[in-house]
């Protein structure tokens, strides 16, 4: 049994308004040293068979929307 | 300016809606080795200043729910 965990997240040159109301937010409660907040997805597959290229097959049918997400696969610890 | 990463999850006995419907289209996809998938959150704060112990005290006023989530904190790589 391994446990793949993705990482998707908007791409870079789009607005992401969730992560502009938290980085808001965090300033309001007085954390002036955050510079910018991102949020994104994380998905955790438990598999009992397959590994990376299936989950990789996931991410490109189900996962991520590649138009304006990036993901990225880490392997089981 | 170093860059942290948040996980946020669901804990583990709570049940999972979002990464049930996941699990089930993966499952509908022909995916047959998926046996779970659970779905959280990724924060990625970049930070001018403040560091790992700032980032705790996020988690703990805003990030993340005590009640119904765990968090896990990444350096910056």
């Amino acid at each position: 049994m391994s446990r793949y965990r993705v990482l998707v997240t908007l791409k870079p040159a789009l607005l992401d308004s969730a992560g502009r109301a938290v980085n808001d937010a965090l300033h309001s409660l007085g954390f002036a040293g955050v510079k910018d907040v991102r949020i994104g997805k994380l998905v955790e597959i438990e598999m009992a068979e397959g590994g990376r290229a299936q989950v990789e097959e996931m991410c490109k049918k189900l996962l991520a929307n590649p138009v304006i997400e990036t993901y990225e696969i880490e392997d089981p610890a």
